[in-house]
């Protein structure tokens, strides 16, 4: 589906064939990286290219080549308990994107409804939806590190995976806990465009390339994956429903003025609220995901590694 | 608590002691006002002006004095079934604020922690709290509408109410179905800022003075109260969860594109996937309410108001 491609500067280039269907400490590495290298990483879209027009709806999918990412990329010196930070410096989506409707899927799954599939154009900045254009903002779905134990490319936690924050896009900086020797970092699910909620369970999915640079912190490591823009810092958590992502997110955030400021919990509290803003990343997964964003008027990025 | 005031050009101005506790169909208008006119409001704070220093701790309050709104307004001309529109001109607060943690109350009340009370020092454009300043962001926390039957000031729903939504600032405009003769509009609990989630229960609480102007749009009413800012509508919506009050935006939201393109389910679903963010007023009252935001590119105001 992407178009014709060009080399990128990419010391490491990993292909969208090596595609994992789930975080596993076992898994071979695609490749082994250094620090400060550019990485590039092709992508499938979340249907592994199964869905080639609006004739293939969900239902006619291979299920077993659903929700992949590329990797796991090896990064060297990444230890447990390091921090691995994954700086995003493009993202390169195609000129054609799919939507989906999934009956008993989205935040409206009760509602009757059938299965429907939509291509839709891409152009330089807009998304052409029928009669109208929605603004092209290419992020990352899928993007992580392997926890201890597997756990599929689908779903989301403390290791990144499936989180679908519209804010993950080019310019940016996530923080990720290490907890396996290389980190064995994987990533895709590309979106041409998210709204926050991702309400129908799917964006404008798309395969594309990516290309990341990596760092560490030694010896400290967040309690939950942080995302850096220009002008904030966001935790980003998840939970078994909103109302506990979302709590997830206050304490982490509670807890990150109380080392920045040395302040009791009450103080730290107050703070939070007039100055931490609660958002939603998605509402549709298993899991549901929350950030709480901070100014970095206000936080330190030490305070936010433990 | 404000300081100094100068008269304001209003027609009619609404002192503080027109002070309710409750949205009532039965209450008195504390004023008559024609469409049209400006309308200066009075307002207490969330406490009833009951704390004067940080030893005056939620626990010493008089209860019955808490959550009142200044009002009822009588709107001349609008009935049941009719759109009250409220344009929000000015929110001026004094300089100084209150902030309180309750025991038990706010995202993390199953934390122990000890009721607390700070006063903080607000300026033009910040408030000064502790070692660091918080942007000013006047808003108006409790506005609404009375229902056919009796509700608390401190409680939200359609009518609007304790919406604590950020968002409602100077320059924005509120659509509230009309459900009694006369509206019966209030307003009050004033917050110099608040951000999305309000997570300790207190936002930075100030009594104040607002400056409103009203009008109607007869025969129609939307599901739920509408935000106009300069570039977006939002449904306030709320439930008894954070993922139910998320669930009835995603449906206005859902709903309202399907009457403006005449479109399917499935296809209006999907364009609020791309373009519809999910945004979160407040997680800490026994109702919890969210927004969904919607650019004004791809709605009109006529698709909102059924």
């Amino acid at each position: 589906m992407p178009g014709k491609r060009t080399e990128r500067n990419a010391m490491t280039r990993i292909p969208r064939n090596k595609v994992i269907y789930s975080f596993n400490p076992r898994h071979e590495p695609a490749a082994t990286v250094k620090l400060g290298e550019l990485v590039s990483i092709e992508t499938e879209d979340a249907f592994g290219g199964q869905i080639k027009n609006e004739k293939n709806s969900v239902e006619t999918l291979d299920w077993s080549k659903v929700d992949g990412a590329t990797g796991p990329v090896f990064i060297e010196n990444a230890k447990p308990g390091d921090t691995l930070i994954v700086e995003i410096l493009d993202i390169d989506v195609p000129n054609e994107g799919v939507i989906v409707t999934v009956p008993k899927y989205g935040i409206l799954g009760e509602k009757r409804f059938k299965p429907s599939t939509k291509l839709v154009r891409i152009n330089r900045n807009y998304i052409h939806f029928e009669k109208v254009q929605v603004r092209k903002k290419p992020m990352i779905g899928t993007i992580g590190v392997t926890p201890k134990s597997e756990v599929p490319c689908g779903s989301l936690g403390k290791h990144g995976g499936n989180m679908d924050v519209k804010e993950l896009t080019a310019g940016t900086k996530l923080y990720l806990p290490v907890f396996v020797e290389g980190a064995l970092f994987a990533a895709g699910d590309l979106h041409a465009t998210q709204a926050d909620g991702e309400l129908c369970v799917s964006a404008v999915e798309v395969p594309g390339e990516i290309l990341l640079r990596f760092d560490l912190r030694k010896g400290e490591s967040p309690q939950w994956p942080v995302l850096e823009t220009n002008d904030s810092y966001a935790f980003l958590t998840c939970g078994e429903t909103l109302d506990e992502a979302v709590r997830n997110a206050a304490e982490a955030a509670v807890e990150a003025f109380m080392r920045e400021y040395g302040w009791p919990f009450e103080t730290a509290y107050m703070l939070a609220s007039l100055a931490v803003n609660l958002e939603i990343n998605q509402v549709v997964d298993p899991k549901k995901g929350a950030r709480a964003v901070i100014s970095k008027d206000l936080i330190s990025l030490d305070s936010l590694l433990v």
